[in-house]
């Protein structure tokens, strides 16, 4: 992976054709994101939590026009932890915007991914464990979800999972950031071996399923796959799973949306296997 | 409010300036919603929840050209129920539509609204309460999950909340033609005096509550207050509740997704107050 051809920061950039902003734009599409194995995210929540993170990124690029007192900030951090930062102009900025609004400031920040074989299959609460999403958004989501809940991580088993995709960066709301939180990419027969290996207990969902997601007792290590938005997980892949488990559908849906159901059942292993902290419970019955 | 102008169902449109054709493209805008009362849905799935859920559509539009077999079931169940239905050409079609694959098949279907006097505050498991929500992909996704999980319906206490938004009905994935799931629009004031008349117990989320969700006995009357994704609920908002409960947090996130909080808050109500179906538990412990 090629450093980033980055001038000095006391230049302002006011040519959208400058090779940095070139460079940033081609990030955007995610073959120039696997070439080179970095992203761009922007906004002031993102940076700071790249930086909350201990990333140091690769470029900064702010615009003066645009930034606010807490971006300039932000500016200062990055400088000191040794990011380049590029004055641009408002123009040069929105030339290379994902969103309506970059408040000013963006970072083309390292992808974070760990082999399989370096990481602790019982880290923390659960992984959780992905082969299909359609939606970035949703996939995001899930991010967001798993870093709060405690996840150690996610596992994608396939390369279309594209979790550095801009609209996944943003739906993590920063998360994907969390150095805590790990990406790990692994074919499904590596992670099969993996599994048996450390004799993780593998639990998939299926509208389907017998046994409903509350009656499991979860212990460690654990793995939850969450099969895509439209199929689900196939027959062969729920073949695989120790025990498949179903979310109660009592209306006229016949599913939930991915993230969301993601969410419950994380929630429902931090249920069973973290001590409440409530000072003293409330009865509303 | 009026009636639509619709011709014969022999006539095949072509012409993309009809005045049904722009009557429902009048229907992406909120204005025009509001006025009328109804609303534009497309694609299998949604039409034939429509029929499920015992809607008699104002009026439907399909192009022989782009409808599948099953497109042509429904256009027949249309028939039968009384729908108008409007063939057009595959370029008329798209101009209406929402999405890149409307599928062949759009339906202009009456919203469904009910006075808060009118409806029962024990009903089902409970009932979700919004006053702000940014994203109306977040909005569809709570009605796709309440009315999954079998809550009564949704209580907006704010006129900014659409509802029948394009991205909102299509995030249902058709839940918004469940005829069990109610829809209710009140003023703040006239919800907390119905609250207080049924006695019902009134339920928010912070991050900086001191009670987890969990430790809450949920009974029932339940209304649960969803605060909207930037701000929460405020201050004011939260001394009205009669608990404030808090998801926990264990990772950087300061938040949840809120369509996601909502999932997790209504499944843990559920969980508290439905038997397992389960045969038997599983332990992987």
């Amino acid at each position: 992976m090629k450093k980033l051809n980055v001038c000095s920061h006391r230049e302002v950039i006011t040519n959208p054709d400058h090779p940095t902003i070139n460079t940033i734009w081609a990030l955007h599409q995610r073959n120039e994101r696997e070439k080179t194995g970095l992203f761009y995210s922007e906004g002031l929540r993102f940076v700071a939590q790249a930086l909350t993170g201990g990333h140091v990124p690769e470029v900064a690029v702010y615009s003066p026009e645009l930034i606010k007192v807490c971006g300039r900030r932000l500016v200062r951090d990055l400088m000191e932890s040794g990011t380049p930062c590029l004055s641009v102009t408002a123009d040069v900025l929105r030339s290379i915007a994902l969103n309506a609004d970059p408040q000013g400031i963006g970072i083309v920040a390292r992808q974070r991914w760990q082999a399989l074989e370096e990481v602790d299959p019982h880290a923390r609460l659960c992984w959780i464990v992905l082969d299909t999403v359609q939606s970035p958004g949703n996939l995001g989501t899930i991010i967001r979800t798993g870093e709060a809940v405690g996840a150690a991580g996610l596992i994608v088993l396939d390369d279309l999972i594209d979790v550095y995709h801009p609209a996944s960066v943003r739906a993590t709301m920063g998360a994907v950031f969390a150095r805590e939180f790990r990406f790990v990419r692994a074919s499904q027969r590596n992670f099969l071996r993996w599994k048996n290996k450390h004799r993780c207990a593998l639990v998939g969902t299926s509208p389907t399923a017998s046994v409903m997601y509350r009656d499991v007792r979860f212990g460690s290590p654990l793995l939850i796959w969450m099969g895509g938005e439209r199929k689900g997980l196939s027959e062969k892949q729920q073949s695989v799973c120790d025990t498949m488990v179903r979310l109660p559908m009592t209306g006229r849906s016949d599913s939930l949306n991915l993230a969301v159901a993601t969410g419950i059942m994380l929630y429902e292993v931090h249920r069973q296997r973290s001590p409440s902290d409530s000072p003293s419970g409330v009865d509303l019955s």
